[in-house]
């Protein structure tokens, strides 16, 4: 499952979606939609959503009932799943998700969140002035957190974790060990949204943050939860100060990022890689294992396994520092 | 009027502020000054300053009865406008603006501040924990602010707007439906001094914040306010997290900024303009409509309207990428 | 004296650091070790370390009893010091400081902190709302701390100080007149340690951050202490909001450093210095006196007096500008 904290208001009738969608396609019989998740992930009685060509190996394998999709792609779908033709395949999406996830479009501050001296965590974790948490809350053993800090809902942290102070963390599942410094913004929506004149439509993030054990978090990070898949963190990497992690980044194990540097949505970097201060990485992108990044670098394209890269763009680090010399 | 908040402290008899200046300048009769201002917006009985040729077209214009100015730029000024003659115009200018708005030179924290639970507010808006606000303040309808959150003194506020936790603003006009998130600081004064050995001078800042309707400002924004003219985000224009915007930076409608951008002092940029993740923009720039930059570009001069760029300088995207093939 | 915060858990019996560090050298006798230091500032009876042949001038002439160091580089060291051979010299070195500085390791939220107002600065100290102050502070006269704000153990403040709100301080001393605007957090721990898979060895930071009279901080700085020596902001310096300054960092006097800079550990940047917006300085380099850096620039080098450098890797202003026209 994506994420267990979100919870699914469907299901709801096929003829219902299709008359939120206002599309022409009809389908013959009426019948029950229980989600929708991507290519891979969705299930026999799910939506998907199939956008562009790069995917179309992925679209012949789903397993999904119905997909929204365009004329042109819609022959690559297998005949367990019906194409339902939309103009714009991803704001469908969004208002698909929109109505089976209502709360995953907006990140209101929490209004359930109690002092934590009066919850049922008053006597099991040490805590710092003026701490609030939400509802739908697990705090493991011997956890420190800082004082202000903000454990809004739908938050799991496990055992031996350190929170700093003025720290606020939503829609997270934090593993044994973890520590997170102060000033930190975990589990936010990311910056999905579409274009359009006078209003801009908001991407539904039913997507979560997780970070996995003995991993640390500089002061002031940004990690965004994911919006059609999660934000992962690896173990036992490393994030110095002022970071931001966009939506759908997923960080390997072992992994060093230095004070600055901003992943963008949905790109991979791989375990026992090194990223110096200021790099950049752009979207979309896969960063292979044993990397190394020099320091404010802008990597605009895929990096194989074992490479050390410099420069905007990055390229080979000895071509970079021949070039500059 | 540029800031509907700073008390001026005027009128001043002109005799008082040369003798403040220490200028040879020696006019025939006293008068009273009302206020100080720039080359187009100061009026009749107001004091300006003149500090460079390329404003020769504005000063041959300006309505002001004084101008604070160098022997070598005076004669350009209309004979409605006397010439004071100073050493260094923007010093003072500072000093003399200092004189007429004595509060806006220092941001200590807002000693007014209440809990807004104490205040009108407390049942018109809904609010988290701890929320603060201070005098001369405004908040419109179904309004939400979060935990800790700071609403300083002079701050208005329009209608279904959202502001996240941790998050302070003063000096500034929020219109309507706009998204603030957490940890961000608005309307603080720009790094705008004069750097003198020891101790520099501060320059003050009578400019405000203005973020129109529509708009979402992300996690960790810094957005200064202006020193001598406002600072201005436009309309459905949504900045990603950790994004820094100087003093007198005014930004068009319906434009996307992505994380940790940064726009240097008094650069326009225009409508329908995306900025990519950690683009940085000089100070004094122009920057067109429906421009695209590239991520982790720096701009360093005008770009015109409609153009693609990227680069460190940014130069044409086509040029970019051929280059660095 | 390093750090007049840190408790020194010393003297111990040097058999027993030879215990601990499993090392197969033996001395003939044994003796109290005192305390661990840099090669420069290590006293008689006291431990040092040596891991480069780069710092071979320093080891000749080193006061320290005993060194920390390699089969390869032991004869650099003068008789007075006996060679202690490690394998991995820094690692040995975070064992024995830790040792020596249990405290110094981790940075858990000060949980002695009190609410100010019922604290001995209630009556000197103008304070905003939620103040936390810990334990071992000094606060000089006329000072002004902003609402939420924590000054954790182990600071000291001058007198005419304005800290701003949502800001964390820790072993830091602050001069007279200094500014720290709001969400700063000065004197975490740097991002310093060794990358061991599973679980990286933490360095331990028993430096301090220092802030020199008239100095500015802007919003959202984060100001590392030092690791084996102090992290250090001169007189007169201002930084703007979102820099970062790692551990070790040593900044001269009148320098101006704007938004989003990073300075990466131990480079040293000297007085009357300029640094652009969203500039890198990679981490032990030094920049000399008078230096102007362009913004966006990426320093990997060292930079001498009176240069005006830009670009990435930074050169000569000149040559950047004529190599791009």
């Amino acid at each position: 499952m994506l994420n267990p904290f979100y919870i699914n208001h469907g299901p709801f009738d096929i003829f219902e979606i299709l008359k939120l969608l206002k599309t022409d396609t009809k389908l013959v019989e009426n019948a029950k939609a229980k989600d929708i998740n991507d290519l891979l992930n969705a299930d026999k009685n799910s939506i998907t959503f199939f956008h562009s060509k790069k995917y179309q190996d992925l679209a012949k394998k789903t397993k999904a009932s119905y997909c929204l999709t365009t004329e042109n792609l819609k022959d690559h779908l297998p005949t367990n799943c019906k194409p339902i033709i939309v103009e714009n395949v991803l704001v469908s999406t969004a208002i698909v998700t929109e109505k089976f996830y209502p709360n995953s479009v907006e990140d209101e501050y929490d209004d359930t969140v109690i002092d934590i001296d009066k919850s049922e965590f008053a006597q099991t974790t040490n805590t710092g002035k003026n701490v609030l948490v939400g509802k739908n809350i697990k705090i493991g053993k011997n956890c420190l957190i800082g004082h202000n800090s903000i454990i809004e809902k739908n938050v799991q942290i496990g055992n031996n974790c350190k929170i700093g102070s003025n720290t606020i963390i939503r829609n997270s599942i934090i593993k044994d060990n973890v520590t997170i410094l102060d000033n930190c913004i975990i589990g936010k929506k990311g910056f999905g949204f579409f274009p359009v004149s006078k209003k801009n439509i908001r991407f539904p993030h039913i997507g979560i943050v997780i970070i996995n054990e003995n991993s640390e978090i500089g002061c002031g990070a940004t990690i965004d939860r994911g919006s059609m898949s999660n934000t992962e963190i690896g173990k036992n990497t490393f994030l110095d100060n002022q970071v931001h992690i966009a939506h759908n980044v997923k960080i390997g194990d072992n992994t060093i990022i230095a004070g600055q540097v901003g992943i963008a949505g949905s790109s991979t970097i791989g375990n026992n890689v090194k990223i110096g201060g200021q790099a950049g990485i752009s979207g979309h992108l896969k960063i292979g294992n044993n990397v190394e990044i020099g320091g404010g670098s802008g990597v605009i394209k895929n990096i194989p396994n074992n490479s050390k890269v410099m420069g905007y763009p990055a390229k080979n680090i000895r071509d970079f520092l021949r070039d500059n010399k």
